[in-house]
């Protein structure tokens, strides 16, 4: 879908415009408020003018030729429309209006299907339906439907909403600016993907945000994430679905499938999109993003206010949202001691004392100080600027800011974070964003962005794997699957050079005698049946069996057990295995998404995994780096490493695994179901690893390859 | 000290006032413009009036006796002041100047002391210094150094702080009513207790907000909480240094001691005090419980929005921070059905769709149907009221939530969430906060906001134990102490009613044999002796010992052992114990406070504790019902509750002991410093449990009771 097109368009004709509060009157509005007047035509059969501007009967009565039909009529009216616009030129189109698929009925979903066809067969670029439509803050061009505030907000981030609501209260967010506002809507003809995989490339639109409902697009999305990361342009994504409430909400709000939320969260960590949790956290990290010429270098921040009790509250939520604030070098408390009164103490979080702040000189120094510390990555001033008693101290600060900047040659990022909300004060937020210091809400919402965005600075793509192993076409849950038997599961592993214990399968008495001493010392005999998924609680494995007689007993014993367990169950036979060495248990598992294929699960195992949700989840294929970033990332981290003067375990091996179980899983993304390896046995460092039982089950008539 | 007379004075003199920017010039400012003239004096030797009020040369000058004295003169001007005050009939003194113990100079410590003494020996009740004086707003008194905003900031939150910027931007925050305004400074001589005892009994003050940096008079600190419990009267605390960094910040800015964090914060748990993280929560949670008639009768919660995308992050958001949102009631559902359009579907969180905010009737009743669930405790409106381009629908909810409160019987609390910080729109602000609905910020402080609150609504002091066990006086850590043997710590264990392995100390190879048949089955020998801790490493410990051949040798081999391992131990002999059955290892730790006195923390042994820092600390004495939502605090929680199939854990005998040890620790605050139990075996359920292994560390000279 042509995306140039539709946010470009030069001849505009609304169809519907009328004077009332609503989508026809209020778009009428902005029109003219916002455009220019000579490309825009209203169309409306039972009026004369709008607003003064001159209204036409029909769109074929147009005097000339149009890019982009506006429709704000109802919507037994649009595909009508949309033909009749198509034979004036028009190559876009804007649709308000709802009832599609976002009601969840049939009827209105086989309606958007139709508008879609429409909308192909006539080679139109649509937006929406059910939108608010866009601006074009480049170019000032407002096919948009919501308030546009009077102030200017033309900047470079670039919003993308399924959602209106955060289209409206973006161009009210303290310090937005935007390149371009688009009110998605359902999305249904030009996608969510094809906004962003346009944004990305425009070098206008700095920063991109998206409030994200579903994806349509898997492959388009990733192939714009990859494409973002090599540009290392941020993607700031609101994206609906972490809680169940919150997938079904998205769901019928937009008609969109959320998806599963923990391996849209995983691919985000691999292409560094930074994911946020809320509207105010979105419009945070991307208007700060957009406001700074440089990234934080390092992860450390200085903190420095002018209120002790300020200062106290920025070292306590720091350490709660994880922001690091380092000693300064020798050199800067040097510094510092000759610029502060003698009572203040030149530690981080710098309590300035109040009265540096009514001097402009003094505040500079200071600002100046703490900036080219070596130790500091960001300089955060913690300072309350209120919208009607403020602190006059500002009026030194602001000035003190520019002064130190113009002085130094060090460039960091610097934002402003008050102790309260609802400090907007207009002329000196203005200041202060001119200066390229934005002001962030309180600390929960201040640091939790700025650990995204130094999250986001660290994100190293040479790191990682930039594949995702999208399965060939969306593809459903399906019944029709198979468990492969045991042996089978154990040569899938072998195949991808994961260790199993030696293992055979004996169709007879004998055999599993025979087997038992070729294997030598204990060995563990298991029933082989692809019924019997629970073989301990169908008493179908024996443990430690040393000896013939031994063996022939476990083997006659499995076989009553099983058979009184599931008289129906089709026998393979026993499967004579190396009893190998108990070690530490970890569980490795894959699932497969419809949407993004195959990602890979580990934890240590049992109560770990199960009582204290210790996992960690990545999208394959997965490279080495990343799955040791896996394992670190596990809170029982330690106990890989060398717990309490025990041997460390060998890391290297079991990241090995997890890195051929994500090969295993990609080049197998349209046939696996699941995997699960449980337990993975791992050894002591150098001693390897090996998968003592594992769980394989495929789609019906697939193999694993 | 007289806090009364502090906060009630009637004839005030400024000492120092002046014509410019800083306290003298302000505060001469704010008495003149909030105050009653005639009650007012102004001292400055080198003027003859300021801002057209009279000035007296001395307070000696006064024409008639004085109640408060007002500082704003230099440190060194402040003893004779406050002299030359009390002959003039001053029961009270506010004190701005800075430079006491806040620099953490000895010499300024020591002025501070000075200072005391001086307004102790002339009956002064004095507020600060290194404060910023007060506002009594139900009386109109303005002893205070800052801005002062026009609006009208009556209401009934008494805030008490350390952080004169606290009470700065206090007046500034939303929706915030205040009934006392204090800037506490040093709090050298009224203490931040005095004025929190104070406040708990004040009935104009519905609500207690405190800035606290350091507590200095525990047992009052207790006895104002257990009051405020007995009364229901919330208090809500920001304390600070819940870091490192923060709690020397702390330190350095009112010259405080943060004091053991967890330990406050387990004693915050006991009394019901809800802790915030920072100014704004502070702020939020106090205005919210002031406007509040009502506190929330259930936990759950509903959210409604007119917005699909908001009600997304509404579900999301709500999961993050532990808000429940049940579904609605068939009743509801049914009545929602009537009043929404086709397309919305009544679920909670409620996406109203916009249309039914332009109705007032609809709206009133939506509102209504939800508030009438008796499944929802309190109402959430997701509503962004903005301050320049408002979403023009709140026109018609402002009435239709005036319309529903009207027409329902049902008193539940409502607030409403905007999605966007700024969203301050002064007249419908008001309108709602007269409604009793206050604005909260968006929901990374709203929702954690709300939980708090409902935390609080829940807590049921009558299964509390409304004691703590604060020491005799403020001990400080002392390094003459003493280890009791094991024999010893055992005992002390017994006579508290906590199960031990039958131990008997053996000082000859034969009486270890006489003891071991004596106990019966396996035995352990152990070293007893005072210098050895790590009774193991240094091979002092022999397990499953059994028959006389075995115990001689293991008597021995011990012994050779540890004269290898440490020479110069002194031997007290060899416990010879009963090998008790090992089970489930849980530790039992008690750590004493010096303000706070004795705390006992509970986890599960080894790397529960140590690695996934799984533990719930709480102070003594511990009642029943505290114990056991100490174990059932933990994330471990499933494994003593019949964790997959296996039999519960004598969860009851877990508890027991617990009890047991929080009363030992109690009884013994003033000589206890340490006690450990790791383990204690909790087995399963009705068979108890045992303590293998314990520590006692006391004071030297004293012994346990």
């Amino acid at each position: 879908m042509n995306v140039e097109k539709l946010l470009n368009p030069v001849k505009l004709v609304l169809v519907g415009a009328n004077e009332r509060d609503g989508f026809g009157g209020d778009t009428a509005r902005n029109l003219l408020e916002f455009g220019n007047k000579d490309n825009i035509y209203f169309v409306n059969p039972s009026r004369d003018e709008v607003f003064g501007h001159k209204c036409y009967p029909s769109i074929k009565d147009l005097p000339e030729d149009i890019d982009q039909v506006i429709i704000a009529t109802r919507k037994e009216t649009v595909n009508n429309l949309l033909k009749e616009s198509a034979e004036k030129g028009a190559s876009s189109a804007v649709v308000f209006a709802s009832g599609y698929s976002e009601t969840g009925k049939l009827e209105d979903k086989k309606d958007e299907e139709e508008l879609k066809k429409v909308a192909n067969e006539l080679g139109i670029s649509l937006m929406g339906p059910n939108c608010a439509g866009f601006i074009n803050l480049i170019d000032g061009i407002t096919s948009y439907a919501l308030m546009i505030p009077k102030e200017d907000r033309k900047g470079s981030v670039a919003l993308i909403s399924q959602s209106g609501q955060t289209c409206l209260s973006a161009m009210e967010s303290q310090n937005m600016k935007l390149s371009y506002n688009i009110s998605a809507g359902n999305s249904a003809v030009v996608k969510m993907e094809d906004y962003l995989e346009y944004l990305v490339e425009d070098e206008k639109s700095k920063v991109i945000a998206m409030h994200l409902e579903g994806v349509q697009e898997p492959e388009k999305l990733i192939k714009s994430f990859k494409r973002a990361a090599e540009l290392r342009k941020p993607i700031v994504v609101l994206k609906i679905g972490k809680s169940e409430k919150g997938s079904a909400s998205a769901a019928s709000h937009t008609g969109s499938l959320a998806g599963a939320d923990k391996v849209i969260d995983s691919i985000f960590r691999k292409f560094g999109v930074i994911r946020v949790d809320d509207l105010q956290e979105l419009y945070s990290i991307s208007m700060t993003l957009a406001t700074w010429d440089e990234l934080p270098k390092k992860s450390t921040v200085s903190i420095m206010a002018i209120s002790g009790g300020e200062v106290g509250i920025s070292a306590d939520t720091s350490e709660q949202f994880g922001i690091q604030l380092p000693d300064f070098t020798e050199d800067t408390v040097k510094k510092l001691n000759d610029i502060l009164p003698t009572y203040a103490t030149a530690k981080n979080p710098l309590d300035t004392t109040a009265s540096i702040a009514y001097d402009v000189d003094t505040y500079a120094n200071t600002v100046k100080a703490v900036l080219e510390d070596e130790n500091i990555g960001t300089l955060i001033l913690g300072f309350t600027l209120a919208e009607e008693i403020y602190d006059p101290a500002i009026k030194y600060m602001a000035p003190g800011i520019e002064k130190a900047l113009a002085e130094t040659n060090v460039k960091k990022p610097i934002l402003m974070m008050p102790y309260m909300e609802n400090t907007r004060n207009h002329e000196y937020q203005e200041r202060l964003l001119k200066a390229g210091v934005p002001i962030l809400p309180p600390p929960k919402y201040a640091l939790p962005a700025l650990k995204k965005i130094i999250n986001f600075s660290e994100y190293d793509k040479s790191k990682k794997s930039l594949e995702v192993a999208i399965p060939s076409k969306i593809s459903e849950k399906t019944d029709s699957q198979k468990v492969l038997n045991e042996l089978d599961g154990m040569k899938v592993l072998q195949k991808y050079g994961v260790r199993t214990p030696i293992s055979k399968l004996a169709i007879s008495e004998d055999e599993a005698v025979k087997f038992a001493e070729e294997i030598g010392g204990n060995v563990v005999l298991k029933i082989a049946s692809e019924d019997i998924q629970h073989k301990s609680d169908a008493g179908g494995v024996k443990l430690f069996i040393n000896g013939e007689d031994n063996v022939r007993k476990a083997y006659n014993e499995i076989l009553s057990s099983v058979k009184e367990y599931m008289p129906s169950a089709r026998i393979d036979g026993i499967n004579v295995q190396e009893m190998v060495d108990q070690a530490t248990e970890v569980i490795i598992g894959v699932s497969n998404d419809p949407q993004f294929g195959p990602s890979v699960m580990v934890g240590l195992g049992g109560i770990f995994v199960e009582v204290f949700k210790d996992t960690a989840l990545y999208p394959a294929p997965i490279n080495k780096n990343e799955a040791l970033e896996m394992i670190k990332s596990l809170k029982a981290w330690p106990l890989f490493n060398g717990y309490r003067g025990q041997k460390k375990l060998d890391i290297d091996a079991l990241s090995n695994a997890i890195v051929s179980i994500g090969d295993l899983a990609a080049k197998n993304k349209d046939s696996l179901i699941e995997l699960d390896i449980n337990p993975i046995f791992v050894y002591e460092e150098g001693k390897g690893v090996c998968a003592a039982d594992s769980l394989v089950v495929l789609k019906d008539d697939t193999k694993i390859i």
